[in-house]
């Protein structure tokens, strides 16, 4: 091949070592420190018939496994189902989109469950798991799914497997911040999930910036059937996501509000997507990429919100709006982003994550700072806020505020956590292609064969199947 | 291009300006709307808290949420990825037929929540909703979804907007008319939902009627990925059928008995099918389409009596039945709607929904009639049926002639509704394609390039045609 | 068409009278059977209300329905789309894979609702269903599942409707000594579902022994989107199964402690995996059939101990080692099973299945031999193996022997039963193709023709292109 490379020589993807030795570690890791550190919940333990007679409980439906199960396998779904194929849009890029993302997310959870586990579920030397610590592992790995958006294509499955170590640390550290910290009201993540997540992966694919990734150009766009797989991530977050914004809010009129309140938001942004992808472009055209991204941004931008009182109408406003600012993002700040500040963001996540992060959080506190015991009822308000023992004194203007600083926590955060991930990725030992071979299944996986041979004089007739 | 057109001028496709309008308008509306008329229910509500001391209710469990959310989600999953993918199996309208009806169905469960909630939740002014209300939106909805069935690749995106603000309206008055005027039972919608949704969209067909549409025959057609794409649709409403028929029926032994009921029917109906596909066929072979379609009958055919005490045999029996019914439809009846009534119905909805729809509705009015105290018990008769109040009076018998009023009520709003609508639609202001445009996403939507050159001269150019 | 064939003459693959009359006699038994013996159970039945009030209950929320019947929904797609989509690897057996496994599974369920009825749900004469019954008999068609994972490609319909009918027969008989006669725990089936059916299907198997199979090679393996076709049937496994190993648990702890248990072990099975992936093939590149498999060994081999205190990082270890062995089998076994013991097993079911169930059984009887009433306190001892009754005096070492003892008689039970219906299914009446013409759906399927002649002239050299 004699195109020109920007560096000398060509790189070693070689994995056969690399890639077993990062796993095994990785495993053998979890297991000793499981093996020291996790054990079942009160009630996940078999003990559990003389705690359910503690506490006085009547019907094993009083276990929380009955209260959040449903919710736990939605989002289940939505890492590895949505998250996976809503990245296999690329014509050449699928099984990466979805191993990878199995393989990271696979880690992740074991890592969030320690991660979390120490900061919240730790008792007596011990971290105590239930099914809420598993849709909180799911929830941290969600942000670890965001950020990989920004760098798909571009890296090898052991930087993944090294950055997720790390960004499950941080994304645990920010949110014992928020929530611990600043009593901040976050349940569905627009903070610590979105925000969080994608301004670190913006940050990481900005260190690890490739001057001649045009060089992959033509792998980057899509095919009719992969956007079609694309579509069945994105039906599955849409779905999803009142499940997700539900999962872990308090058990009751909380759970269901918040569903009520995504159901809504997603559905309004949906149209305001398809009406700004079809302005947007001259011809008038519908463009799949904003129907598979910007239609999700109403799940994230009521992330902080749903929970609270934001109302029907109110979902449908925020959901309004962030569809137009994703979709618009898509059109006029992804280019830019990449030519000016030399942010490559293979998904866009920007567009759906980033700015709908920023404006769930704002909304969020907003919401706060105008919640009255007059929406909430006097015993709602209290419960919805928390404001109890040291909060007790908390007004809603003061949570407001609060709120707001979450916002600037996780964006600090990400940024600082993303420059340092990303300096460490860039160390040339991880495996990574180089710029020609990027966005090709062909370097870290077995393609079939035929396929193959299929692909390469098939997608494109008109270009010389050999330079 | 030289073929001839039957009408004299190409048609106007250009959505930019069109598309963008009616959903902007539509989703302004919304939001003002629900601004004025749509609020919390009690369970949704922060005053949960007191509400429950006032009912008496020990446990969160008692909210509504915990009874029918995971119904919901699944007849969510039924919605959009279930009719979405259903309707993939055409070679070039996938991102058509999920992508419009993501649109449709999006807008269409804003619009049901506000029309349902006036005739069926409004108090004091103001519509409360829960997670029934959102089952219920999905549900009408899903009667749209069945009419974009048989208009499915002949129709502009406004086209259907407009056709799910008329149709979504005129539901909710004949679901008011059954429920509340007739008293008649219709849990999993075999009446409400099937019978008036195919219809109805069946006669929208017949108005839109195109004498050339053979001019786009060559598309009409699936490819072999995307019959598989129409099996994720087919299976996701097979499996969530139980909870579609069960979702909204009484708690407890209504729930258990429908989603039972609905498992039975819809086993019979897939091996009938199998059957009768390949008998049907001279070369003995199974067809796709009848797999794709027909094995679902099962399920529409046991909406309106899953709930009743319909037995386990007789769900086998109607099942099997219905599978039957719809596949012979599909041999025999479709060529002869398409070329003696001029009904050109894409997806096929009267095999899939028209009939086994009707056979729905006669099944629930005998189920009804043949009930007795001895097989209900004395209170389950007055449960099930609901005979209290006014309606303390009511016999079996009586019942089942309301039953029967409600099928040819609804199919009297599908004709009427229908044609009026047909008529609305048939305006050349909407921008639908010209025939020999049909079935191809291309007029629409951005379609990746070198796919679309590819499927034209498809798979392998390099390789001689014949040996 | 020249080439030598091991049989003198073509094989008569004409199915149009064969698979309607045996599906249409196979339905109309069903229907028969279900008339004289089904019916509701009590919590499925309109007498409820009475039965409640009998029973003291305060809520419809103790309906078995609530505790269940998400993990039924859950383990239904498992069913449907986990293990259809699984198996459309295979370039060119798309509809083969998922409509079979559709129509036997159809099939299958309602003879296990009787045969398993009959065994465990019999009253007075009649066979009581409910939720869990639905439950049963999906896992029990799973078993059916796995075994045609081994045959794949290679028998006709009717060879599995015949199948089907005596493999759920005998995997009831085999449920029956395991959990009645000899008192033994198998929530999750690694010994009733997945030893039993991966052995059993294998047996069959070498009994259909093909010596001329590669003459079809061509078509035996994937393409590049049919890769990701199964990565869907994968995902939704690996994401269902704490449902599908929690499904029938006790009410409270155990549901939780088995869903806790089999998401660690199959987040460590991924890692693993993934690590001897890389590690077994030269190029150190990862192998499609590995993820696609081997990431599901973990919850196969949690299946008996997944209820018990196997603990998280029990798990782990179990899933870790699950992973390794599963991958490994791919990479050595299989070859050696075809080319030494002319087992010729098209999805690796050894590797997936066998292997796995029988880690699953072992590590279930060291588990229930070390349990203590240390760690599962004195009632939650007696509630975990139901030592009530005859058993009362059950050690933990002894149920570790009648566990083993499982082992040992669904080992037997798997080929004795596989030999037998192997010989049945052997018989030149079932329509099976020609070696050349297996894992082609053309044989049994309308396959959509310009993809069709695509892959005439891509897959089968013989056929002219054009008239």
């Amino acid at each position: 091949m004699e195109r020109p490379r920007h560096q000398g020589m060509p790189k070693n993807t070689y994995m056969r070592w690399r890639l077993p030795l990062v796993c095994l570690l990785w495993e053998v890791a979890m297991i000793v420190l499981f093996g020291v550190f996790v054990r079942f919940g009160a009630e996940a333990d078999a003990h559990w018939e003389e705690e359910k007679r503690e506490m006085n409980l009547t019907s094993d439906m009083e276990n929380d496994f009955y209260f959040r199960y449903p919710s736990f396998q939605d989002v289940h779904v939505m890492i590895f189902v949505g998250f996976g194929f809503l990245m296999t849009f690329l014509k050449r890029y699928g099984f990466g989109a979805v191993g990878f993302n199995f393989l990271l997310a696979a880690f992740g959870i074991q890592w969030a469950l320690l991660m979390q586990g120490w900061f919240h579920s730790f008792k007596d030397g011990k971290i105590l798991i239930g099914v809420e610590n598993l849709i909180n592992a799911d929830f941290c790995v969600g942000s670890v799914c965001i950020a990989f958006g920004a760098i798909l294509g571009k890296t090898s499955p052991i930087q993944l497997l090294v950055m997720t170590l790390f960004q499950v640390t941080l994304f645990s550290v920010n949110e014992y911040i928020l929530l611990n910290l600043l009593h901040v009201k976050d349940a569905g993540g627009s903070m610590t999930i979105h925000t969080f997540g994608a301004y670190f992966g913006l940050t990481v694919t900005r260190v690890l910036y490739r001057p001649n990734l045009e060089q992959s150009k033509d792998k980057q766009g899509s095919v009719y059937h992969s956007d079609l797989f694309a579509m069945i991530g994105t039906l599955y977050l849409w779905m999803y996501w009142p499940s997700f914004n539900s999962a872990i809010s308090d058990h009751g009129d909380a759970q269901h509000r918040s569903a009520i309140n995504t159901y809504c938001s997603l559905a309004a942004c949906v149209l305001t997507t398809m009406a700004f992808s079809s302005m947007l472009q001259k011809k008038g055209k519908l463009d799949m990429v904003h129907i598979q991204n910007a239609t999700l941004a109403g799940g994230v931008a009521v992330g902080t919100s749903a929970e609270m009182m934001l109302t029907p109408y109110g979902s449908l406003i925020v959901g309004s709006i962030s569809g137009i600012v994703s979709t618009v993002g898509y059109v006029y700040f992804t280019p830019f982003l990449e030519s000016r500040l030399h942010i490559q963001d293979t998904c866009g996540i920007h567009n759906l994550h980033a700015m709908p992060g920023l404006i769930g959080g704002i909304v969020g506190a907003i919401t706060a700072a105008a919640a009255t015991e007059d929406v909430y009822g006097k015993e709602g308000f209290i419960k919805a806020f928390d404001f109890t023992g040291v909060y007790q004194a908390r007004t809603p203007s003061t949570q407001g505020g609060f709120q707001a600083a979450g916002i600037v926590v996780s964006l600090l955060m990400a940024f600082a956590g993303g420059a340092i991930v990303g300096g460490i990725l860039k160390l040339p030992i991880w495996g990574d292609a180089a710029a020609e071979n990027c966005f090709e299944d062909g370097i870290y996986w077995e393609v079939p064969e035929d396929e193959e041979s299929d692909v390469y004089h098939m997608h494109n007739p008109d270009k010389p199947a050999s330079p």
